[in-house]
């Protein structure tokens, strides 16, 4: 059976409409068509982060180029603070451990995340050109305080980046009003599309740190898709290296969708299923990773197992018709996995999820109330 | 009209079972399907090359993130020589420029090639570690005689780095005859998938050269892609960073076509196609980029004007339903267009190219042989 | 939202690698592409309907006009005894009423069928030539006992013909060891293609009724369709009157797919599903219309309703993302819906349907135990 | 290779933005979506036939189904002529030579039409009830001078119906101006969606003859469709027999592209392209069925051949990606095969079509002048 639900971490189940707006023989990346679709998806791309006067920039790759990318901002010798929650927050550290920078990185225990005074004590210590926040990190599902945070360590910081990966079009993200320089994400994950695209928006004082003397290398330098972005956004076609032409069209499809639900209901929609996944889930006993409510997130739940093996409840899940997202917290390796409820879930898939996951988990012999999850699902989906 | 022939230089014309293979609801990254598709996918880029003991990639992208990965394989303070036959030959340049690495450039005038015997002078001269070449030069259709080449320098230098972009799927290509190190091509050239991967292939002896001491940066790193393709190649699902997984769906089914056409008769069809292109271009009278029959490729031909506008040439041609490519060498600035035959293309695209370009300069007022060029292309055809 | 459950009677969910199938620009109706998938879809239809020498037909319409197709074995002065459990039994007796024969119906009360003894004292009564029975009556779902029909009838009448339109793919069928001369369906029912085609299994003794003589007219003659038949079950094209290419695309998909399930599971699949609907309904308090569990069948559930109007249930219902069908039935106007459960319905779709009608319901205010549909749900998925 | 042009009578190519508009999961037949594109359709069927106050009807089948539907409109005992010049012209006779009428067929020879004067001739001598008349006979690509017959007819019979199978959408049709009272056309033909429907357009004086007296059986019975057409014209959902739900969806897309293209402007493209078809036909130096230039079509065109089988051509056609029609008239059977041009057909496939034929007569020996085929479309397409 190919009918299957996915509540995965990207590509999560996609409509298929954005899937058919791909299917197209007749765009070359010089075509009028593509210039259009690229000019819509860069003005709803602010649109969405609410980022009016910010640039808007769609570049091949995923979260990790995005993130990369940010390289073109930064000088050789300056100094990075990554506020790390997981596994996606260690990347920044990992990535920039390449560079010749100077890297700090303050680290939460799994499940938990860095309290923004915790941010603000690190700030003040040193001079700090550039410090990486994680708004929700998909390896746990905690979310980031983002507007705390910049708001404490604002004036001691020359540029802010988030790491919107699991939130833009999920979450509530101001970021102009917040004042966040860099807010980036990927196709694949809340925005519902395919994966291959890194998707940012990169606030004009930021941009003025673009130069050649920059430590970025070539492929990832923002620099050279600058100049792009700035010729689709005036409806002319250009060209640095080739954008994944396809994927945009669907994209620019998942862009259009949101527009119609309208991005108030689609953060409600998520806030609405995610409180159905976590009832489902503690009603059928099981414990959450992320460890505090306000920490709980709109797009991925991670969940603790007491007796059976993850990868089997996975499998599973899979003849059930529904996939699930391994566990990646190497802290956590072998007691949980993860649930994605990002992009175009909605009610059926979650009680489709706790229903099945309540029986694959009774048949493995998980210690569970069984029908409670659902009951608590049903109730919640009620209220 | 949809119906639009793409006669570009990728994405071009694509049969639609190669888009609609990406059309699918139920795939996430670490699902049976995909790990199935990466399998096939890798084993075939293998056969396509003839590099049966090299290691595949298959990274997100395309033809500049496949090149630049190669950074993964050089240590600081390498010296490279670029040979340079053209636009995509600089960028090697352009690359490398963002490294700490000894650089050095041949260039050939537009329209021509470095001769072998020339690549030899000049690795005789110093210790040369990596020489890149571009075996078909996409901003002019030079097409470089690789296997020569790399047989007069194989002994001097340690890596010979080929990108094989316009080539690879439409030039024969003997990676591991020839004794090149790496061979690259992107999804939507030759291949004809959509853009958004960069393929390789890449010798053992190259592999050697890993090392966390290399120059690369994180993302387009080798080291971080290399157990996730070695995983794939064994049927087990990996993750560094998220593939396309869509497009990757769509290059499997694009290379399961070529097998079905046959390789060898996929490059005969190509150097088919190639010469009657040529032979209409010849025969309305007009003059060919390329300088030297030799250099003749089987996937791009540059076309000379003498009179009218190339942009006012693409413009018309789209209302044709055909849609070129434009000339992007700067030494040629607005004297020629592009003319891509690569992929899917076939005899009724030719002639159908040949026919609407005749009709398209004369209505324009370029001075040709109108009728001659179809004549040629029907003598051709008929051969 | 586009992401809808069609819990209807046809179409409903279809799978999209079906609907994909029929995406085919090259497949003219002389195709050998066309050819092959008719010969398939020919031999695929006696494999389900387990009628391995009869002969296969796949003509354009429906259901209506498979069953109108039937004239041609049917001679003027005829007598005909239709069987008729509700609204799809009486199009029989609508169908021969525009003929001139002699007609006499058997009418059961809505939610009843008729037994088979009184359809034996009746054939006893006086010659009858052909009786035509419904194995599932679409408008109230209540299913016949063929096989117990047909043995107690069998040596008293010419041509006994069977309506399995809600049946065929998701109920056991064995027209040959049955008996039945035809059996007849729809490519959007239980099959799980898009509607288009009628389809038939006819035995030999039934074919020699073909004649100049028959009543029926022009395009619905089968004589006119046996030769095309035939060519095809050899592999040959043929024409009578354009098929409907690309749906027989799709439907030649869906039998693939039902081939790798397996009949025998598919049809086991159907039984759960549809223990599970029922489970729900009267977990929750409701009613089923088919009023004998003998006659639950595995594809139509008619739900009674006590208080609020069933089209305003199925108009809530569509903004819960799931379509139901209303109900049909003159006798039960405005008291009950019907909830389909045939083709690729599953035990997702079960629950969801079940909870959001359950929400749906609470917030209309028709009386039902809240919670204890989808608990009953889940109880019956989970044994 | 699976691109392929289909020079075919219907199905030929079929833009793809056509056949995905079928690739919906969420469309009920009682759904929304369903009935406005039902509402759509048939409103856009009125607009292009010219009849604005004409009741329009989808039915499922193709041309002989929405042929053998106006039996709906006749009583027993009438006088039908039927007006043929070739095939489906005798489709006419067939159909209602299972009716209980009087009929009487005045059939011109193949590659000739019946001229206004003998009709007028025919009517006079006694009282005929209903003239048939064929727009474009697809058998010999021949068109009957409509207009013109119906202007010297209409005084002296009741009902004038037209199979505008091969003309709606490529041929001028006004059909009320002209005073036909039924123009019908498929799916299929020029309107270039997939076959699966039979498109009527019927005036309210025909209307009127609808009744229980009619001659008709009871699938095609109009008398069954009308309040269901009448309801999607009010924007509501409506059932008699289950329509064919993706196929309409698919019909929708191609009217709007249709629209798009301006109804004028299709039809002067259809000549432009028969004109240059011709061209090529008479450069090779082949006849053409049709006799006349008067008679010549936009739709169709009948090549004889002097020496060749017409079969051998076809298949080494499909070899060179394009599919013709076979020959169907028995007069000329074994000499004649049919162009179909019609629908999405463009100056690319012309040319392609005469240069692969010329290729592939000069293959099998038929004598013909190498390359004035291609010479003459060439001048015509540029003229």
């Amino acid at each position: 059976m190919t009918r299957k639900i996915l509540m995965h971490v990207g590509p999560e189940t996609i409509d298929y409409e954005v899937l058919l707006a791909g299917v197209r023989g007749d765009v070359g990346f010089t075509s009028k068509e593509f210039t259009d679709v690229m000019r819509y998806s860069l003005s709803f791309l602010r649109k969405l982060t609410n980022a009016p006067s910010y640039q808007a920039f769609i570049i091949p790759g995923g979260g990790t180029s995005a993130m990369e990318s940010i390289s073109s901002l930064i000088k050789k010798g300056e100094n990075i603070l990554v506020v790390s929650n997981g596994v996606f927050g260690d990347r920044w550290e990992k990535i920039f451990s390449r560079y010749p920078v100077n890297l700090k990185t303050l680290r939460a225990k799994a499940g938990y995340y860095i309290k923004p005074e915790e941010v603000l004590d690190e700030v003040k210590k040193s001079k700090i050109n550039v410090v990486t926040l994680t708004h929700v990190e998909t390896s746990t599902g905690v979310r980031e305080p983002i507007q705390s945070v910049i708001k404490e360590i604002r004036d001691y910081v020359d540029l802010v980046v988030v790491d919107g990966v699991s939130s833009i079009g999920a979450e509530e993200v101001r970021a102009e009003d917040w004042k966040a320089d860099v807010y980036l994400t990927a196709s694949q994950k809340a925005i519902g599309a395919p994966p291959g695209a890194g998707l940012l928006v990169v606030s004009n004082k930021a941009l003025e740190r673009l130069s050649s003397e920059s430590i970025s290398s070539f492929y990832l330098d923002l620099r050279n898709w600058l100049p792009v972005m700035k010729a689709f956004d005036e409806g002319k076609s250009a060209y640095f290296s080739t954008l994944p032409v396809h994927l945009i069209f669907m994209l620019a499809k998942a862009f259009e969708l949101m527009d119609k639900e309208g991005i108030e209901n689609r953060i409600g929609r998520h806030e609405k299923i995610s409180s159905a996944i976590r009832a489902g889930i503690e009603g059928m006993g099981l414990d959450i990773v992320a460890k505090n409510p306000e920490a709980y997130s709109n797009t991925v739940t991670g969940v603790m197992l007491n007796k059976v093996n993850p990868s089997d409840v996975l499998t599973r899940m899979v003849s059930e018709g529904i996939e699930l997202a391994p566990g990646v917290h190497p802290d956590l390796a072998g007691k949980y996995f993860r649930i994605g409820h990002m992009g175009w879930t909605n009610e059926n898939d979650v009680i489709s999820t706790i229903s099945a996951l309540e029986r694959v988990l009774k048949v493995l012999g998980e210690p569970i109330r069984f029908g409670e999850g659902v009951k608590a699902v049903q109730e919640t989906l009620s209220s």
